[in-house]
């Protein structure tokens, strides 16, 4: 497993736990990653590497080192919008609050900041990647090459013009410029983003459909966010939504499609998951705040679909916490089922890197620490009373973890948490902006 | 509101925002509290108060100032057995894991560093109060007054004989001499703990409710944990639980009575409960761990039943904090109905505070920051990415505020944790005496 042929080395990690998440499951004590230009090309037992000198060089005993987690949907620049309407359902949130919050203030410079704000805190809560879908992509593109971190950008498409772009065609057209212009991009990463079926009609559907075979492009959409949706689908057309989508091409094995949500499906619906490889993308938390259904994740385990998972905005949420995720994933599938075996520790923690990363097509870079891969690594501290004794590490890390104790976070071997401490952004300005755009927000002037 | 007539008093607190939670939740901005003799003896604008010296001073600014958090039901010892065994129904984790564990491990030593160990993260998560049912409370309620926090312990009543007594009778009897014995302690209050329906027969039932008459003691019992109870009962006996135990007297105005768990209930019983002033104790992260089902919240609380909030213990939950337990409280009160106004922030707050103050009886001493109330108080600093920016403080504090940012945490007027850390415990021997526990229990020999 040695890549390396000088002692030499970036990076080296000297950690009490690693958690791989290989296919193994395989857990190591007292072992060391070793990280060369941004590759893990190393992984041995701490004995065996004290010969290799580190330009940086990390002794952490007490921690367990797991793969940075993936937050596989979200809005990262709703952030500013954290908490701005709650305790409502999904249509009076969207169209009385979020929709009109966002036709007043979302241009590129709200973009920029909340994307800025969300990356901050999803880096010091152990979030390597995440997928956004938001207006102003290339602003996001931007940011998280500036912040060092992994992206997945679902570009809107909606049948409406918006502050990005005129309507579907000039969507699908800056999808493609953008794919072109961050093609060499070891960070970033364009998907079409067609928002829902009920925003994104039949013709630009087939488009873009079209455009992501050609240039092997993901798809990810809100799929069944609730049971209105299909019901409303079902009284305007006739069809589930599906079904429609189905019919036009969207579940294919030879498409990355990411289906969002996925709340009051069928078990054939479950099989057609399945049988064409599409990911689910399952955000209990803002489904549960919003009261907008399950998403039947034991039944789509056991069918063999893969299961992801994402925060959602902040305005949902209503933070970027995936050990929080994680939690929530794991109870209220116990819940829904009233099966306690239903989404194990493990399972949940697949979910959340290995899953991650197939979703988005990006499993050969990363979501487990195995050599070869890309180092976005995170170390939890375990040396806290709410995670001492210790019988099961994956239900520790699961059920009684907190996001703090999350020290250190590196990104293709850059290490952007240190101690807890952001390295390349100065958190007091960050807050303090933060709190001007929310007393601006509050005010109502622009 | 001023009680003192001197400028001299025990504590000062300048706050940014205080939460009262007193009827009309009142919000208080750049108010000051002041503290003599354990007590809240003034709250007033802080430009008001600065003639008033203080033998300790706190400016607050960035943090929001709450009633200390009352867990109002738990096994406290239990915190040694945390995550011993994940993912399993009740009954498998109950008899082949927790039953054996305990039987092999439990004795006074474990009860005091087991409760030692939960008091220690329960402060540091903003628990002030807890109410705890477990072997030993002899032991909990030294170690409580040790710590200087406040508690209620259900003396645990059980059929057959375990490490604690012999049986029924001599249960009964325990606990009225602790009753006697901490009578006149300000932060150890005793109830009877009657297990559960399935573990105590009608007669230590119909003893105890009579004790409890003469002595004025609070019930807290296991209800409805599952819907197997119930039908098994129903089988056995041809009775739902509730039915039998009304019988009994269980449920009477004239009693405190809480009934923990409560999940399956039907409207009549949910009458049944808000006619006899019955408390229920709402554990939602346990209840969905264990698959145990759903407690019926937003029905409850229409019908004006007081519903408080409980962590269970450290091996059903696996963690102590009781933010965290507000937060699956709103979720999934969401979630199961279908309807997102169910269970708003506001509610969960009261749940997790004045409400737990009712169902123990100490709503005159507790629950809320008001002159005359005790001083149990806590701090939470807001100046964190995942609580900016603020639109809606209670929806921050329930859905995006981590356990981690209590900073300070006062009992009867005593700082316990300052700036995050116990004022009197050595938490890295603990933490250590932790892992040395962890690891015999692991090894299996005693």
């Amino acid at each position: 497993m040695i890549l390396h042929n000088t002692a030499q080395v970036n990076t080296r990690i000297d950690a009490g736990t690693i958690l791989t998440i290989d296919d193994n499951f395989t857990t190591l004590t007292d072992h060391s990653l070793i990280i060369e230009n941004g590759v893990i090309t190393q992984i041995s037992p701490t004995e065996s590497v004290q010969h290799i000198i580190a330009s940086e060089h990390y002794c952490l005993p007490n921690h367990v080192i797991i793969p940075g987690l993936i937050n596989a949907h979200g809005h990262a620049s709703m952030a500013l919008l954290r908490g701005i309407a709650n305790d409502l359902p999904l249509n009076i949130w969207l169209q009385e609050h979020i929709w009109p919050a966002e036709g007043k203030w979302v241009d590129s410079d709200f973009v920029s900041f909340g994307a800025k704000l969300a990356m901050a805190e999803m880096l010091k809560s152990g979030t390597t990647t995440f997928s956004d879908m938001y207006f102003f992509p290339e602003v996001v593109a931007q940011m998280a090459q500036t912040v060092g971190m992994r992206t997945q950008l679902a570009c809107p498409i909606l049948d409406f013009p918006t502050a990005w772009g005129s309507g579907p065609d000039e969507y699908i057209e800056k999808t493609l410029e953008l794919h072109r212009a961050f093609e060499s991009s070891d960070l970033v990463h364009m998907a079409f983003g067609p928002h829902a079926p009920y925003t994104v009609s039949d013709d630009p559907i087939r488009s873009l459909i079209s455009a992501a075979r050609e240039h092997s492009l993901p798809i990810q959409m809100h799929v069944h966010e609730t049971q209105k949706e299909v019901n409303d689908a079902v009284t305007n057309s006739g069809k589930r939504p599906i079904k429609r989508l189905s019919e036009l091409g969207l579940f294919d094995p030879d498409l990355n499609t990411q289906a969002v949500h996925m709340t009051a499906l069928t078990e054939s619906e479950i099989s057609l998951l399945a049988k064409t490889n599409t990911s689910v993308i399952h955000c209990p938390e803002s489904n549960m705040k919003l009261a907008s259904g399950f998403c039947p994740t034991q039944a789509l385990s056991a069918a063999g679909v893969n299961i992801a998972l994402g925060t959602d905005g902040a305005a949902s949420n209503n933070d970027l916490d995936m050990l929080g995720e994680m939690r929530t994933a794991a109870l209220i599938a116990k819940g829904d089922t009233g099966d306690a075996t239903a989404l194990s520790a493990k399972e949940c923690i697949r979910m959340a890197t290995i899953n991650g990363a197939k979703a988005l097509g990006l499993e050969q870079l990363i979501g487990s620490l195995e050599v070869y891969k890309q180092a976005d690594i995170v170390a939890i501290d375990l040396d806290h009373l709410n995670t001492l004794p210790s019988y099961d590490l994956p239900a520790d890390i699961v059920y009684n973890t907190n996001a703090s104790q999350v020290t250190h976070t590196w990104v293709n071997g850059k290490l952007l948490v240190d101690c807890g401490h952001l390295t390349g952004i100065d958190e007091d300005m960050l807050k303090d902006e933060a709190r001007q755009w929310g007393q601006k927000i509050k005010s109502g002037n622009k």
